[in-house]
């Protein structure tokens, strides 16, 4: 009976050409960060890290965090164009999500930072954004014994670990700790040919045929890549802005304009605006400019919605967050600057 | 035997009059909401108000929440001696906790707000905070299915319960289960002898002798009544600002400036700058100022200390708060306007 079974479920199984295919491109997410001994996920590491993730304290005005825009109930990102930062100075690119970000190849849309460690360091010094120092964000800290015990907890060993470079390690652990595992697509990666529906089959299926998943592939579904913007046919006005040249201004060998990381597409239908601009609102236009752009081609409306409801099957679970009780700042503390 | 060790305990627990004056004053904090028939705390509508008070969305940029100067990781206040709001304007006036404000005789330093519900209203269209209006609140809300979901569970029976009003209202159910009960003067008022320090105890003592309890006195601490700041002696200049007439603009039959709400003093350690104008960092400059200005009493150095040692007793657990997942926004959803 048990073979009987067996033998009456793997044929099923087996006889799903578009899972067969689909596997060849891509990886299901997991539930847990991946190991990275060069700065392992402790549960040390992570309180600290979601505890300076949270702390407006370490920007000039001590009025932005990380969260500020990584907003955590908004699926790691803030709904703007551009992010709005100290003294609501605009930035010159979309905030992407810090969800599963830690499976992308490089951080940044040029990939300018190897990894979300030094990624977490450059908004904090930016002046457009918390607009603060590694002195100031190392002063700030210092001040407070409950920070000293989270570092001391998170770096055991060291004879001083209040510095900023273990600050931005631990917001590393934090975020690789902040996966959406379980959408359709993984379950259907899993083994579960129902987990998507005629349509999204239809989606995927158009997703291969037509050469998306050339660039978006793999676990984060994109992540892993540099690519022209515009390599087929210019993109509409402003959602290229020739302000940005891309990867061209971090990388000398690259000889052409607007290269960019292909983002993950993980829970792309729930982190509007799209692009490097943020200048696109509406994930049908994003998919029919990526299929003229990129693909040169002129992709019918009823394709454009079948992908744009595969793409709906990359939403997964948010992580649950519970707020930190931030430490309390003493008499050394520095009141917030102007 | 029990009737002995009944016995044993009473005479001692009778026998601390610090404790038994103490409870003519002062009543410990609930770790539940207050009954208010007018706006029962039900778990949706709890569930729904937490959703709103995190949704940037509700606010014209889409970047400020009541959360931004709420900051339920920072005691519900956001450490400006004034907040930041809407293009990074600043109030007029320091930002109160929300956590115990249920409890207050009213909201806003001038109590220009009945309650909660009418004070949630306020800052969401303030120009210089949320910046919206009540129709960009309810298109806003009315074009995400998961609100009219929300909604229609918080406020059942309701043909249109999508509404500008049952968002304030479920915004001050949230908010009032933001206790912070077990602070050790809590403790101590239960029955506790050894739950404040000599110090504390020394500075309670003081706190009732020198006459602070006659303002800040009852469940909150403060909270309770409207009294001229500076009725005895003029306050440390800038610290009472000659630009804010204080209630005088709200109550016709005022006839003397300056007046405002005492303030609760729970959690008061925790929640620097001080004052409507938020000028004072430091507890101890706050109680000396409080002597002079509210007593006419020149404390000395010790009397000060003693007494920033008891109001530290008044500091209680913060409230667990996980993060709302806020409903996906629709292609019916405005973009932030500018």
């Amino acid at each position: 009976m048990a073979l009987g079974w067996s033998c009456a479920l793997l044929p099923a199984f087996a006889a799903d050409p578009l899972l067969e295919r689909a596997r060849l491109h891509f990886d299901p997410l997991p539930d847990h960060p991946p190991d990275r001994p060069a700065n392992p996920v402790t549960p040390e590491k992570v309180r600290l890290g979601k505890t300076l993730f949270f702390d407006p304290r370490i920007s000039r005005s001590q009025a932005v965090s990380c969260h500020t825009c990584h907003n955590l109930s908004l699926w790691g990102v803030d709904r703007q164009e551009t992010s709005i930062g100290h003294a609501w100075q605009r930035g010159p690119r979309n905030a992407p999500t810090v969800l599963n970000a830690v499976f992308n190849l490089a951080q940044f849309w040029d990939g300018r930072a190897r990894d979300l460690a030094e990624q977490a360091g450059v908004p904090i010094q930016s002046p457009l954004e918390m607009a603060a120092s590694k002195a100031y964000v190392v002063q700030v800290l210092s001040s407070m014994p409950g920070y000293l015990r989270l570092f001391r907890e998170a770096f055991p060993g060291e004879a001083d670990p209040v510095t900023f470079r273990n600050a931005t390690l631990a917001i590393e652990a934090f975020e690789a700790t902040l996966l959406t595992p379980g959408a359709p697509f993984d379950r259907f990666l899993q083994g579960d040919p129902d987990a998507l529906t005629p349509e999204q089959r239809k989606g995927l299926a158009l997703f291969m045929d037509k050469g998306c998943a050339a660039c978006h592939m793999s676990l984060n579904v994109g992540g892993n890549g540099y690519y022209q913007f515009g390599v087929a046919d210019a993109p509409p006005a402003g959602v290229c802005p020739s302000t940005d040249p891309g990867r061209e201004a971090v990388v000398e060998t690259i000889t052409c304009e607007f290269v960019f990381k292909a983002p993950s597409l993980r829970n792309v239908a729930m982190t509007p605006p799209y692009f490097h601009s943020g200048k696109v609102w509406d994930l049908h236009t994003a998919v029919a400019i990526m299929g003229s752009a990129q693909l040169g081609l002129r992709l019918a409306p009823g394709e454009v919605t079948l992908v744009t409801r595969f793409l709906e099957s990359l939403t997964g679970r948010p992580p649950v967050v519970t707020l930190p009780e931030l430490p309390p700042a003493t008499d050394r503390t520095p009141p917030p600057a102007p």
